[in-house]
């Protein structure tokens, strides 16, 4: 479902990240697990360290810091929506833009909303923005936050998710201004078939007959990854008729370097094509790696960026 | 923030209803609340009965009910989105709408995503969807479907919170097909501040000091509802040029009578402007009111009506 209409244009004007207030490393001694290899884990997944939430911060403190830095670097951004993407809200009522919303004393004139989606949620949430702001066609900013603290719900034992996830939180800001970069085009996939492949059991009203927290079925995922993502790249490249190789960078969800590079890999990408940025940093969730931002035109703009 | 752009036309095509399982009475007994007076809150919130789920029967169960009869009842239906409303998913990871989709069997071409809101989600969910349409300009329809099962988070000794809520799905289409309701405008309204005044604690991943479940603060909502809504709803007037007197139906959220009574007399409405459901299915939240249905044209659709 490609977004056919393209007027008025929507550009990406700037983007802030704040990680979580520790850092977790992936050694046995600080995961607390004797059997975790950390030279075998970097190999495997690429991931040295990640950031964690501290013990008072939530999610809605990691949104809230984001937004806050985003809006300092613009204070006459007059905002007309504000959605958040997360999957670990501080409460499931009221959702955690209506906190965000309040502690940055928005005006009442505004579009407020959660929405829940783990690795595509920057994706989702960009082309909803885009619909809103074309719908609106106004002057204002929409602010898309993308905030998750998946260590409240990671089982402490299950070193094979443990070592992926990192917390933080992005804010971006879109409008008509152009400034940044220019949205172009976006069309979701989605198979809910594979529901039972990564539950977080007894997270919310479901009462489940298993541990609580994350379960990740991590082959069934590799290999929906493997198989859907690259045919869902070539059709978005057939429907602007462009070639893998006229492509500058491919920015994938940084789930953990193995899946990325076996990507990369399968589309015959250059290593400068598909960077990553998982070493530090982890599987963020939903957050987009905007590390690479620096490398890019976007700095040209006078957005805060991490 | 209106929606300036009016073209294409949105519809909605219609709309089916699923009540949950359970039928709970407001008397002493049936709520096993000694001091619960029956009489005095069917007088005071005009509420008798309310729907409520079934000991096995989860938010993506009434969702997935009330989509499927919508689907066979328009066996022709091509999905382009399905965006699922409620605040009760049976998991934080995956959304309802995950399982909803895997459920029906829809094609992987389709934006699948959850959104959080209570009371004005049926309003928000429809904004999201009229954007996303007028966006993609196809002729593939959306679904928003509107799912609580709030007895989940209810706190049982709680008679305030208990006589009010009831579970209910709903599930809507929305496409540029001219059959059934015209969209034409709309604005939205939030004030994060009042985040505290209707809380579910203990509910998603912080740990709070008082006892899980839900908690209302009555008074500060319905002062809020009564000095805000008249205000929003004048503003939508004056948008468009617009008197109360044109207004045939008035449909607000079915909060509870006592609540829709006192915005009725506020802004000078007959009992016939401001037509109210809550006697026998209390307040399902985001649901939309669909039985007035019955009495206005969308009942010439072909859509299955409750």
């Amino acid at each position: 479902m490609g977004n056919l209409l393209t007027s008025p244009d929507v550009f990406l004007n700037g983007i802030v990240v704040v990680p979580g207030a520790r850092t977790e490393h992936n050694d046995a001694s600080a995961l607390g697990i004797p059997d975790a290899n950390y030279e075998r884990i970097v190999r495997k997944v690429g991931v040295r360290s990640r950031p964690v939430a501290g013990p008072d911060q939530y999610t809605s403190d990691l949104a809230f810091s984001a937004s806050r830095a985003l809006l300092d670097a613009r204070p006459q951004t007059d905002v007309g929506a504000l959605i958040v993407c997360t999957q670990t809200p501080d409460h499931l009522i009221p959702g955690v833009s209506s906190r965000v919303h309040g502690l940055l004393g928005l005006p009442n004139d505004c579009f407020v909303i959660d929405i829940n989606q783990g690795c595509s949620g920057f994706v989702l949430g960009t082309q909803m923005i885009v619909a809103m702001q074309r719908s609106m066609a106004s002057h204002k900013s929409s602010l898309l936050i993308n905030a998750d603290t998946y260590s409240r719900l990671l089982r402490p034992d299950d070193v094979t998710t443990r070592v992926l996830f990192g917390d933080a939180a992005t804010a971006a800001e879109f409008s008509t201004r152009p400034q940044g970069l220019r949205f172009r085009y976006c069309r979701s996939f989605a198979d809910g078939t594979g529901y039972e492949a990564f539950v977080a059991h007894n997270s919310a009203v479901r009462p489940d007959d298993q541990p609580a927290g994350i379960h990740m079925d991590g082959s069934a995922i590799f290999n929906f990854a493997l198989r859907c993502v690259p045919d869902a790249i070539r059709i978005a490249l057939d429907d602007n008729g462009l070639q893998v190789g006229q492509i500058r960078k491919f920015i994938f969800h940084q789930a953990n370097r193995f899946v990325t590079a076996q990507l990369a890999r399968k589309l015959g990408l250059s290593d400068n094509q598909a960077p990553d940025n998982c070493e530090y940093m982890g599987n963020t969730v939903s957050r987009r790696p905007c590390r690479f931002c620096r490398r890019n035109r976007w700095r040209r703009s006078n957005a805060a960026i991490w």
